[in-house]
């Protein structure tokens, strides 16, 4: 989905996307003259079909921060609910002036429904266990910040997989980046096939790979989860593949923790680990908004809009 | 009510009124240098008592276009549910510096009595089965554009009259354009006098008024309604006033198709008609911010801001 | 609470720092050029975990006005509530870009906690019954702006004192200026000691002090508190306490009357009162977003933001 205005997932992505929407944060991030002008007049609407104060609001600064203003597209009582279809949804928030929509969904491909009917540019947000583009943008940033060249260096991501759009977002953007991903959990949570989605290693033993990585990820234990029928392997997540203080110590020196957030504090991650040295959790949320931004301006960054004839 | 501030109902509007804001709207669609700074520093509140996304939206839309700022006022919690008098609220939402209020409200004439007490402009978006101006004024822009003169047209409106706030408001604004209307339901669900609202033709039978129309405008149909008391009268809405592929096909070569939204897909019109050539449901859409537009830049398009002294 | 870049309470306020934003405020109130760039690319989030129709606006209303944007941080579904730690929440939050916090938390320190972790600003909008500092700082102004020097000015603050925020924080603002200040209520809801917080007269007999006060303040009569286990003193509030139209005929002819709102009319007063001659209400809510412009811009008003390095 690189060559269209939107943004739905990584799937097909390639390098120089990826690249050129880093670099372009980055020089967000280093601080442009007049970017709040950059998208004056453009109108964003925000459609959260599950809250997300923190995905909410990163995308809402960097629409704001880039002149074009944000609007709250309330999900309750909206006309989707009276039964309107999702097309003529999409046709009116089109004709009304919108020019882009975020979406967060319940429902893996959701956003990609609305893509279908809408003619501005949709980000997804975040849609069931299926994608979180930005997120895996923002992490591939991270860890260029951090590294460099991406080349050799290898990626380890723990949790929970099979149900983490992060884990499938972020893993491809570092695989794609030149970085050697491996994705660890118990084996009910894993991709089955080898390589991973294509791409990945695939461990179920964390202890194993842990030395080896330059940089590691901690997914977030969805405790609603493990307290339903997924219970037997969310049972051990937490002690099998969470970051404890012993297996820190087993680190290379300059590996970096990573976490998509919120974090449960010594659940994933022992809590002592997560303003330690080696986090980067904050960083990848301050390089969220410049990613944000990035997208937004490659979307929608042209200078006339066109309104519905 | 056209020579005050206030937007609250057709019912003392004329037809210089009507043609100056379709004109201004028009000027707006086409492209207006700077309009992004006209309103600067005004503050327009949103306050949605019944839920409405795509009101909502177009309104916030229009208000930041103009360079206006919009505030969501939160109902819920509000100090009107704190048993503050509604006189108290109005003054304070004015001296916090309001210059107008968006208002909806199941109840018919409550953007009225927020007018004797607020100072600023009140926008009726809404109120019960009473009026919803700036839908009236948006479909007289858009059968302007489409037939100029309206003199010697038939618009047909269908459904559920008597409830339709839509209906009083479209069909005003239309015959105050020349327009000749034609109010068409169940004798139930019809004015009981004739002309109907001082202005309209009545019939019973869509059949026998449908081929003369040259655009004809079919009302919502509230599911919910049709399950309570109203039932008998609602019963056959569908079937004896909706807009069936058969029926369609007797229109005029030119008759238009017109549906305020959201709309209820193969109840009240054939799923395949609203997107057909003959629609111009979007359009109404599009009209809709426009319209807004103006109506918002005439009552705050003053050059200065008068403060509680 | 007055070196900081934060506005927790009037605690640590001093007579200097009061002065200078009510003298900023009477600036902002005549109207200063250029308000509208003064905050330019600042982001103040809102966080409402009590609804305040009334503060929440006034608030967004003053950010605005500076050119800031206000994003509304929806409390419910957070992070917080997701089993974030409250340090977590607020680093995300100023990762994010967030220069500044409004707060409102039934909890008393809930804003000071959140300021241990927030490396921007925080605006306690009233915690629990401990304070609400802006709402002080405009009743001060009130007082100012009619009297001028308040050096033997006479206060009456009555009702529910020990319960009130707003008696904390107006009567300290108003003393540090030099007024006198007396508390009336009835004795279980009084101070404990005398002077009254350190600095006011106490009283439970209104008749008695009311003839001598040059400006009366009613507190809001919360009707829930009424209905529980603090009955007794509760009940005999708005006889006791309230301001009749009897009472009324014994002010002196200058004094004037504030109420912080929602005004229950013909409960803590007479609404014949409400806007008569001698009422400050409406200025009072007035004033509310010029205090709070010059809190935002004294807090928030250098010229560069310093990002998560």
């Amino acid at each position: 989905m690189t060559k269209t205005k939107h943004l739905l997932d990584l799937d097909d992505a390639d390098r120089p996307f990826i690249e050129a929407l880093i670099t372009r944060a980055r020089q967000f991030k280093a601080g442009l003259p007049n970017e709040n002008i950059r998208l004056r007049g453009k109108i964003v609407l925000g459609m959260f079909f599950e809250a997300s104060t923190r995905t909410t609001t990163s995308f809402a600064v960097a629409a704001s921060r880039l002149g074009a203003t944000w609007i709250d597209f309330k999900t309750e009582g909206s006309s989707l609910v009276k039964g309107e279809s999702l097309e003529d949804t999409m046709r009116t928030v089109r004709a009304i002036g919108a020019d882009a929509i975020v979406v967060r969904h319940a429902e893996a491909g959701f956003p990609h429904a609305l893509a279908r009917y809408f003619e501005g540019a949709v980000f997804n947000a975040g849609d069931g266990a299926h994608a979180h583009p930005t997120q895996g943008l923002l992490d591939a940033m991270t860890l260029v910040e951090e590294f460099g060249d991406l080349a050799g260096r290898k990626l380890l991501i723990c949790g929970d997989i099979s149900h983490s759009r992060v884990a499938r977002s972020s893993g491809r953007a570092a695989w794609l980046l030149g970085a050697s991903v491996t994705l660890c959990g118990p084996p009910l949570l894993l991709p089955p096939s080898v390589p991973g989605w294509g791409f990945a290693h695939i461990s179920a033993d964390m202890d194993a790979v842990l030395p080896s990585a330059d940089a590691v990820m901690l997914l977030r234990i969805q405790r609603e989860r493990a307290a339903g029928g997924d219970m037997p392997p969310y049972a051990d997540l937490a002690t099998s593949y969470g970051l404890s203080l012993s297996r820190a110590a087993t680190l290379k020196p300059h590996c970096i923790i990573m976490h998509p957030g919120p974090v449960n504090r010594d659940v994933e991650i022992d809590g002592s680990l997560v303003r330690s040295e080696r986090s980067r959790i904050e960083r990848q949320v301050e390089n969220g908004v410049f990613i944000r931004m990035a997208a937004l301006e490659k979307s929608l960054g042209s200078p006339t809009r066109e309104r519905v004839a």
